[in-house]
């Protein structure tokens, strides 16, 4: 971890730093067949996420990674290249939807749009913003929308 | 894969075979930090999931796993032992908090409770259940809870 990587370093956003309409944009992932099994063998062992020719008569009509493998990637993308918050991303929880799926071979990218900024009454030194980020694949159908509660801390002095 | 462990095998529900208030509960999972830190290696790669010293000093208090970690783990719960679906656990989206961090040491056990079915008009085929899970340690704190639409095939014929 270099130094402008450690929470609260310099290109950090406080809450403060926020403001709602702000976007921010990751760096891409490619995910592969490989992958894909990989992460279902381990949390989501279903014939869809692990097996190309028993995908193929489900609803999927093919192999798709898990829900959670491309929540996992977003989540990847916005910690090294997506949203520099001061303290982290720190989530309280969200709202997840899938429209389509993740396949082998997508190219993955996030885009961050804060919708709102609330500080916290009870505690000076923190606040709430509500994030979308919408991960879309190469084709730019969105994969995973998703709208999380994040704890963000105010800026110190 | 065993046979009954085929999608669509014996002792699996179709949407028709669930009812408003059933309740299905998992078998349990110990994480421990070298889990924790692996997880956030791999997809959130931040101090507090996987730095015990590090994680001291920031809102965690001490290392805890990543949020999307303890979805992982709850859906393969749920895959294996937790809610046996005909067609498997096919989640079109949901909302997600964690009201609690998980914790090195921590058992988990998933609780899922069933809060609506509703067919599909468009394909009689399938339709929609809302299926409310809670994924607790072993001190009966939620450490997640998830509200999940999944895509439910009907019985045939």
């Amino acid at each position: 971890m270099s130094e402008s990587d450690e929470l609260g370093g310099k290109g950090r956003f406080y809450l403060d730093d926020l403001a709602v309409g702000r976007r921010f944009t990751t760096a891409t992932h490619v995910i592969d067949a490989e992958q894909i099994k990989a992460f279902a063998g381990q949390f989501d062992p279903q014939p869809f996420h692990l097996d190309d020719e028993k995908a193929k008569g489900t609803l999927f009509a093919g192999l798709a990674a898990s829900g959670w493998h491309t929540a996992a990637i977003t989540m990847r993308l916005m910690v090294e290249t997506g949203l520099p918050l001061a303290g982290g991303i720190l989530g309280a929880g969200g709202e997840i939807a899938w429209p389509q799926p993740t396949r082998p071979g997508d190219t993955l990218q996030v885009e961050s749009e804060v919708l709102e900024i609330t500080p916290s009454r009870s505690r000076p030194d923190r606040g709430v913003a509500v994030i979308r980020s919408l991960t879309r694949n190469q084709k730019n159908e969105v994969v995973q929308s998703l709208t999380s509660k994040l704890i963000v801390p105010r800026r110190p002095g």
